[in-house]
């Protein structure tokens, strides 16, 4: 129902009543969770069915009480098996149509493939964002170096905390006084900030191109933080990673990692590789397009080891590659944008 | 109109009349001329518009003869500028959709997007092929081991002749006795064999996923012979290689390269990679889902270079790096396939 730019700036009408579902499902909710966390200025209410006792700290106003305090769109942040809409949603679903606002969602299944919110978004004259779908019009790469500044993160595996990390990098940086700016390239990401594209659902030919309408030119000083995807050494997922990393121009990379990951996620067949071996691969990959290209910092995910563990894992990493090592979570990434002043 | 399956072996009803067009221009029936080249036994006729010339030296019947004759597929051989469905061509179209004959299409334009054809091909039942769509029940990739042997053809660069290598190696190895297959990757082979991916075309996060569908798992003896696509050094679609080497699991990586290359196709700013880089780097990406995968030959494509200095260069490739150096349309490809007895 709508087309989506790369590179466009508000892609749902602020502000947001986020929609938490029906169920008691806290992991189902990551996204609503992140966008109260990281974009609290553009919520004004939440919004559970009744058997739900989850909050993410909003307001909890009823659909119709939301449309009138002003919220434009009506944003499911909700991930589930098989990424489909739940029948329960569909009634708060048309209620939010019925009263004015745009659906946004990030789930596999399409909002226009469900007759019902199809002919009640027609009716009602409202948009249905679908971030994962509509990606029509993106351009080839061309490897031409842009102006402007750029981070990436980049992980030895999937779910390493590279989205956090750059969140958490962007947010020091603004505080820091640098013009800085988020790009997300993955449907939590793109949900979070309202803008983006979620590089993994281009067809694949457009990959490099669609991060380099993502992050087109800018000035000296303006610095791009972009969301990095997957792993070289994820077999699932890194033609993807390669098509970001050769689409980014990356200035600076910064490599995140699980502390004590045992294997790839999900395939207890693929070791999880070397850090030095994932640090070089990335660099020259990352050289083609950007021969400055330098590693920044790692970022360490310590979630799965105890505090002193985690400290100790850090410090030999930060000796080892005389760079940064910080966990966002733990210790924020202040040590990494103080190497940037 | 219909979804393609990967692994299908079959994916137009032979045998086909091929179309040729209505301009006399030969660099646009290239698909064409390789279908009556490298599959011959599925053509019954050709067929052009008044005023082209041109030939691929098949019998020239109407359609209607041709549909008579036991034509069941309309094959648009064709490639044009932005890929669309030149309207000169649609009455054509229409006449074999009119005589029973499904369409094929590896052009960019949907044929089911045209509603003059859309409908006819409704109303006489017939199927639309559009090779580059329709992709969407492919599965993320496992990189699991899988049983049978493989070889991939890989590139310094897009458009080096990686196609024809693997044609011709699958010809040759049949020729040998070799159980092998030919596996299409993109839009000119899946129309000159009929079957096969536009791996291109496919969803981002499906490149290797559906590279492991295409090829599955198969006899211990049974090769399949991999189109690769374009390069780990070009800024554009180096994503798509990395997830088809990944995919593909090779046991036998071939290198092609054309001598005398300026550049990176179409971006005079890209210098071409090193030869020796790009094998190393291609082999290191390789080992992720095949540790023993190996540097089988180079396919050197002389066409820029004068008989006496491709020569020369063959000789020089093989001597450096211990493999046989051949130009499939020079001195065919049994140098290599002598390697396999």
């Amino acid at each position: 129902m709508t087309v989506k730019k790369a590179n466009q700036k508000e892609l749902f009408k602020a502000p947001y009543q986020l929609f938490l579902g029906c169920d008691d499902n806290e992991l189902a909710i990551k996204t609503s969770r992140g966008i109260a966390q990281w974009n609290p200025d553009v919520c004004v209410a939440e919004f559970a069915g009744e058997k739900s006792t989850l909050s993410v700290g909003l307001p909890k106003n009823s659909i119709k009480e939301a449309a009138k305090i002003g919220a434009k769109t009506f944003v499911i942040g909700l991930a589930n098996a098989g990424g489909i809409v739940d029948p329960d949603w569909e009634p708060y679903i048309l209620e939010a149509i019925e009263n004015g606002m745009d659906i946004a969602s990030g789930l596999h299944r399409r909002l226009d493939e469900i007759p019902s919110i199809k002919e009640a978004a027609i009716k009602h004259q409202v948009t249905l964002h679908d971030v994962r779908h509509g990606y029509t019009d993106l351009k080839t790469g061309t490897g031409i170096k842009r102006s402007g500044k750029r981070i990436l993160s980049v992980g030895t595996d999937c779910s390493v905390g590279k989205m956090f990390t750059t969140l958490s990098i962007t947010q020091e940086m603004k505080k820091a006084g640098f013009d800085a700016e988020f790009k997300a390239t993955g449907q939590t990401g793109v949900m979070i900030t309202g803008s983006g594209i979620c590089i993994d659902a281009v067809v694949a030919d457009f990959i490099s191109g669609g991060i380099e309408e993502l992050s087109p030119d800018n000035g000296d000083d303006h610095w791009d933080i972009i969301e990095g995807q997957g792993s070289l050494y994820n077999p699932a997922f890194a033609g993807v990673s390669l098509g970001l990393l050769h689409g980014a121009q990356a200035d600076i990379v910064i490599m995140c990692h699980e502390a004590d990951r045992p294997y790839i996620k999900g395939m207890p067949h693929m070791d999880m590789p070397e850090m030095n071996d994932c640090i070089k691969l990335n660099l020259k990959h990352a050289s083609l397009t950007n021969p400055k290209a330098r590693l920044g910092g790692i970022s360490l995910n310590c979630r799965n080891v105890s505090v002193k563990e985690g400290a100790k894992q850090r410090n030999a990493l930060q000796e080892k590659f005389g760079v940064p090592c910080f966990d966002p979570m733990i210790t924020g990434s202040g040590l990494f944008v103080e190497t940037l002043k």
